[in-house]
């Protein structure tokens, strides 16, 4: 075509994860390098049910057309589920079921960035939140990440100079290092952005699953105006894409729903309906703890091997909960280069690189272990150590 | 919140379709204002079955994460029907699945559209393409629309001046006006854009709900990167939220992929694998001709309801298909003030203003007949000569 292409669209950082995505294609492959949830604990059966007592009790409003913001019954279960948590003030009101928690990045971005505009994230952070934020064109300030989450001596640096318009976090089981902010932090950077105009953004995609440790306390807890992005991805399931934003600054919310609108008109009603069943249905509750009892065992069976098989050549973080484990090799590594060697030994994982929006060090990984059982685990890290001691002749 | 929004959000013009939505919850209102398909025509039984179906044969991929472009079978059956139906070369790895067509339009003005960038539209145009474009801030070009289609004569000094980047057209029974292009202006239209930078988008949601007249042939027809808008709203159902782009520009089409992997990774694998199962399960093309036979007898019943209660102090045209009658009241009228009699009489339409992005004529509406039974459309045109009787008072 002869046309030309909007700026926007070349902005956006070219991504590792097609390339991963025709790796992992190959059953051969043990895969440590997606981020899928576990599908032998999709809850099938529960879910037939929901769908056949939607299509009984709701079919016409099920298939037509629907509100912006979603179904009242619906963001009721979400809503609720702050209450009951965390004592927070949530509403039905308040809250905008979204195509997954991606879209609400999408829409955050629509509705708040300016080209130019400074966005502050964690450093490294979740590929697909540079990825979507990218399109409006902001400039990235990267806050470095300790053990017990965002450095708050930098995060202060950064808001002082920048007065970024988003702060973008992902505060429980960080995608993709693993690490949760302990309450402290959380109460310093709630502490550092008042009377600032940033927007507070706490992605929680992985919160629920937790199976060591206490759960900690949502940013909106402290902190009126900031922005939950939550997920049924990883407690329900992601083919669904069914995600909310929570916000209780009206102002934003009507804008959201704008942005929304435009984008697709409102999240699949049929989706919504039978989500919401499965949670009268049965009980969710009980489910998430045996995805976190699983992944536990996951997590330590991977714990486990990267001992066993890696020993002194690696350091890693070791989560409470979620998906992914962060590793660092030794500075002659460049994680990129052994990824080709890795897919060749028959394993895979996600080049640390693709995850910082500057000074990306070469010798970090990211390593999933929700979609594989413990002795695939085993197998994957011992390919892994042999694809390392090729890479070191 | 102290933030400040985006100004692309303060871009997009106000809706009257909030209010309308408020109005026509009432049970009392007879709506002729929305563009709701008839829920009675839903296919529900098949549905049931298409999901069970979906559950035992794939629930595992169907509740996992996916391919951003869809799953191969369904671009399958989109790609069959183009060219099954008029010998265009369209093959899977054209289609793009996306959440309803209105999901398109929002991918096609991320990638291709800057500031200040000229968009052709016509005129009078769907309201949500106008909201969808306006977040990348372009100027809009208004083509006049003539009983047989875009006026070519306007359209090529558009063309001209201006080399928009986009011409978004809706060639088969037009929303909101129901009128459709003759061949040969569509043939006119491709002739105009030869050699030129203009992207041709055929937004076609309706055209399979023909009945009168015969099946007009698509643009992608004689303009091979003519980009194609389709959905299965109105011939399934709309509470899906399932669509598709087609472009056989792979330039295009890689840079839409990366807008929608920002955007929301990928539409819902379990609708699109529900929806598969039930074009592969059931005649499609059956249940698309029954939803046509009951339209077309609810599209007259409006005509002779037109005829009986407003006579002479209306014109209008006589849609071959879709959902939408265009009516045009003497220029005394001004159709917004009219709404509030009618609502208060009982009855809602759109008031036309909405659909121009400039030079609105005031006295026009559009007049939606699908989700109306023939006699409860007979009383609604009754009660609008009552509100019309007011307002000449």
């Amino acid at each position: 075509m002869d046309c030309e292409f909007s700026s926007r669209i070349g902005h956006v950082p070219p991504s590792f994860l097609r390339e991963i995505f025709r790796v992992i294609a190959d059953e051969r492959i043990i895969s440590f390098a997606g981020g899928l949830p576990n599908p032998n604990l999709f809850p099938t059966a529960a879910f037939a049910r929901a769908m056949q007592a939607t299509l009984d009790e709701s079919a016409r409003s099920a298939l037509q057309y629907g509100a912006t913001e979603g179904i009242p019954e619906l963001r009721e279960v979400v809503a609720k589920s702050y209450v009951q948590k965390d004592d927070i003030e949530v509403s039905a009101d308040h809250v905008i079921i979204t195509n997954g928690s991606q879209q609400g990045l999408d829409l955050l971005g629509k509705v708040l960035v300016n080209e130019n505009d400074t966005i502050a994230v964690e450093s490294p952070t979740y590929l697909a939140a540079i990825q979507a934020l990218s399109l409006y064109r902001p400039s990235f300030l990267s806050v470095p990440l300790n053990d017990n989450g965002l450095d708050s001596n930098a995060l202060e640096a950064v808001i002082e100079e920048h007065a970024p318009k988003l702060l973008y976090t992902i505060p429980n089981f960080q995608n993709p290092t693993g690490l949760t902010y302990d309450d402290d932090v959380r109460k310093r950077v709630v502490q550092i952005l008042k009377n600032r105009r940033t927007v507070l953004v706490e992605d929680d995609p992985y919160g629920e699953i937790r199976f060591e440790g206490e759960r900690r306390t949502p940013f909106a807890k402290y902190k009126d105006d900031a922005v939950l992005l939550g997920s049924f991805s990883k407690i329900v399931a992601p083919g669904l894409r069914l995600g909310w934003i929570v916000t209780r600054d009206m102002d934003l919310y009507d804008r959201l729903l704008i942005a929304k609108q435009a984008a697709d008109l409102h999240t699949s009603s049929l989706i919504q309906h039978v989500v919401y069943r499965y949670y009268r249905d049965n009980d969710a509750q009980a489910h998430i703890e045996t995805i976190a009892a699983h992944y536990k065992k996951q997590k330590n069976a991977m714990i486990t091997a990267l001992h066993k098989h890696l020993g002194d050549s690696i350091t890693h973080t070791n989560p409470e909960g979620g998906m992914f484990i962060w590793a660092t090799l030794p500075e002659r590594v460049d994680t990129a280069k052994l990824f080709r060697l890795a897919v060749e030994e028959g394993v895979a994982f996600v080049p640390g690189e693709s995850f910082f929006t500057s000074d990306a060090p070469k010798n970090t990984m990211r390593l999933n272990y929700s979609n594989s059982t413990p002795s695939r685990i085993d197998e994957g890290v011992r390919r892994l150590s042999r694809a390392l001691d090729r890479y070191d002749f």
